[in-house]
Formats: structure tokens, C-alpha cells, sequence
């Protein structure tokens, strides 16, 4: 069964910790991120998110990640669990940052 | 202060109710979609996700939706609160929907 | 038929003009950005891109505009021509931006 | 300089070539994806764009792709030119797919 529990690292050297996968398919965690716009130093940042629980062991899933210990952003993430050439799991998935702006016209360039 | 707690609306008909953010800024809800890719009969989904609680009402935010009861996708929602003309508040979000794929190679096509 | 030829502007203000549309569906056209990222100030950017040509007015489109006159950023937009409510026609369209970065470690935050 | 003529592969063996690149920046092509949603045949798209013409090799381009020739949709890419770990030139490249619906309130659904 797919679980999402667990240590994961990225191409680019970020990492997360998902803590425990309830029977709803939610969880907490925390996200490194080795990636950042601004200048204040990375800390390692609060995510809560859902995944399904199919059994096949490719689920779908999607969590936030708030930054709010050095940033006023967020990001989301969504992707699927897939079984990596090797046999060892391997998550696919996109991403999108908000940042915040001052107004309603700066909208349009919020979102990378 | 930002706080995305009570109903909201958007331009194509989808609605979404956010029962009360924590003193973390997380929240669970419920997202009541009014569009759909699948044949089955659409019904409430489960969100959970979180919000920065800054003081100038423009807080970003960031939440998951699990499709569960009725598909296997999974969709995320990244945005900002504003003060509308009207001085109603008003959210501009962006989002991804995943799309469960049988494997690897057609991962290209499974987020819009 | 199905065709760009001519002025059309989005809800911020933005203006773009297509010249003209060959047998091939190529054209090109200038783009009036109301919004940038960049401190220098705007100048029309040249635009070049391509349609579908099918009877039913809904053609599917895409094009590139390069901001080089006051930017070494990209963008790209693709969408769809539709009939609005008042049978005028509407372009409905997704973009991305591409902002030049320095090195391909910062890759991840180049795009919006 | 920068110039994108000759030939490209992606991860998952779509290639493109670009004949030439004028003195604007602007190139026309074709394209040769390895990957589609439909079920015919896939052929050689034409493509059409354009790319800065910075000295440091490093420039952003973007071109539209019309697979007018076994699909009604278009795709845009947008992107940077690098020297990779070993001194070749690698393309990092962000798009997206618009696919052809029937009416506006689908529209959500048609770009991925």
C-alpha cells in the first residue's frame, strides 16, 4: 500500500519528513528546502497535506508548505507515487509558489 | 487579521468551506466543486492546508483537496487574500490538478 | 473561420496586435504589456506564433513574445478563441514567463 | 553567442530541430514528440518562436508548436539555454498543453 511516511529527498537536494499518514490518508511533516528567493536563512518549514490510499502503491497526493518561520509565502505541491526502475520508490510531482504582493494588480506575478 | 474561516465562492460556481484556522494558521474544509473530469456523481471533498496570519488581512495561503469519494486525483490551491473594490475580501488562487497515471512515462500529462 | 487578426486586450490592460494570419496559421504581431516585473519602461514586444484553422471559430492558439527591448525575459501564451455571451469573441489563455537566471542551480525559480 | 539552430532531445526522446535563427532571435522548426494523448499517429509539428540574442550564451527563448497535423490542440515552451556539467548546452524548458473544448465552461480543464 502506498505510504507516504517517511524521509524523501529532490533533484535539488531539498528533503522532507512526512510523520504519519492517518487512516484518512493526511499528514503532517516538515519541509528543508535547500532553495530560497530571499536572504534570511532556511528553516525547516511546517507542511500538511493528503494522499489516497490505494493499494496499488501509486497513489496521488498534494500538501502546503507554510515558510512562515523566514518567509511570508507558500507553496503547494501535488504528484504520484511511482516504483523507480530499481524497485525503490520514486515521487513525481509539481509545485507552485505564492509570494505575497502589496495589491491586487501585482497579482499576476505572484504565482512561479 | 487574515482569516479564512466561513464560505467561499468562485467565478465558475465551486464553493469551498474552511471551518476554522488554528493558532498555526492550519485549517481543514470541505471544497464543494462545481466542475469535474469524471463521470461520477461529484460530492464533498475533504481540504486541508494552512495560512500565514499576518495582521494586514493580505495573508497567502495554501491547501489540499483529496477527491476521494468520487476519483483518484488529487488537486492543490496556492493564493492571497485581498480587499476588494467593494471592501469584501476577495481570493486569488492558482492550482494543479494530478491526475493518476498507470506509470513513469505518461507522468508528462497527468498535472494541468 | 477562426481568426486573430487584428487587436485584443486582456483584463489588466495588456494589448496585442496580430498583423495577419498566412495559410499556414503563422503570425506575428507586437504585444502592449500593461504589467512588468523591470524597472525600465515598457515598449511594444514583438510577437510570433501560430493558430489552428478550423470552421468552427474555436481554433486553439499559441505564441511567444520576446521582451527584448526592455527585458532578457520570454513569455508564452497558448489558449482558445470562444464566442462570449454577447457573440463577441474571447480569447481565453494560460502564460508563462521566463526571467533570465544566472546559473542552473536557480533554474527552479525562473519560471512564473 | 547563443544560437538554438540544429537539433535537441528532451528526457523523454522528443526532439525539435531549428533550422536558423534570424537576426531577430526568430526561428522556425519542427518538433518530434515522443509522447501525445491521442490516438493517431504522431508526426512532425512545426514550431515557431523566438530566443534572445545575448553573448553569454545564456538566453531565454520560447516558440509555440502546432500539432495541426494529428491534433487540434497547441503547446508553448518557454526556457533558458546553460553549458552543462561538461560543457555542453543543455536546455532547461518549462510548457504548456492546450487542448481544444467545446465550450467555455470547460475551459478550467483544457491547459495542462
Amino acid at each position: 500500500q502506498c505510504d507516504l511516511t517517511g524521509w524523501w529527498e529532490n533533484d535539488l537536494g531539498s528533503k522532507m519528513r512526512v510523520y504519519a499518514v492517518d487512516s484518512q490518508g493526511n499528514f503532517s511533516g516538515e519541509y528543508y528546502t535547500a532553495v530560497s528567493s530571499t536572504q534570511k536563512p532556511i528553516k525547516p518549514s511546517p507542511l500538511l497535506g493528503s494522499q489516497h490510499l490505494d493499494e496499488d502503491g501509486q497513489c496521488t497526493f498534494g500538501f502546503a508548505v507554510n515558510w512562515k518561520k523566514f518567509s511570508d509565502s507558500m507553496a503547494v505541491f501535488v504528484g504520484q507515487c511511482f516504483a523507480g526502475d530499481d524497485g525503490e520508490e520514486v515521487l513525481q510531482t509539481a509545485w507552485l509558489l505564492r509570494e505575497k504582493v502589496d495589491s491586487l494588480p501585482s497579482n499576476w506575478k505572484a504565482t512561479r
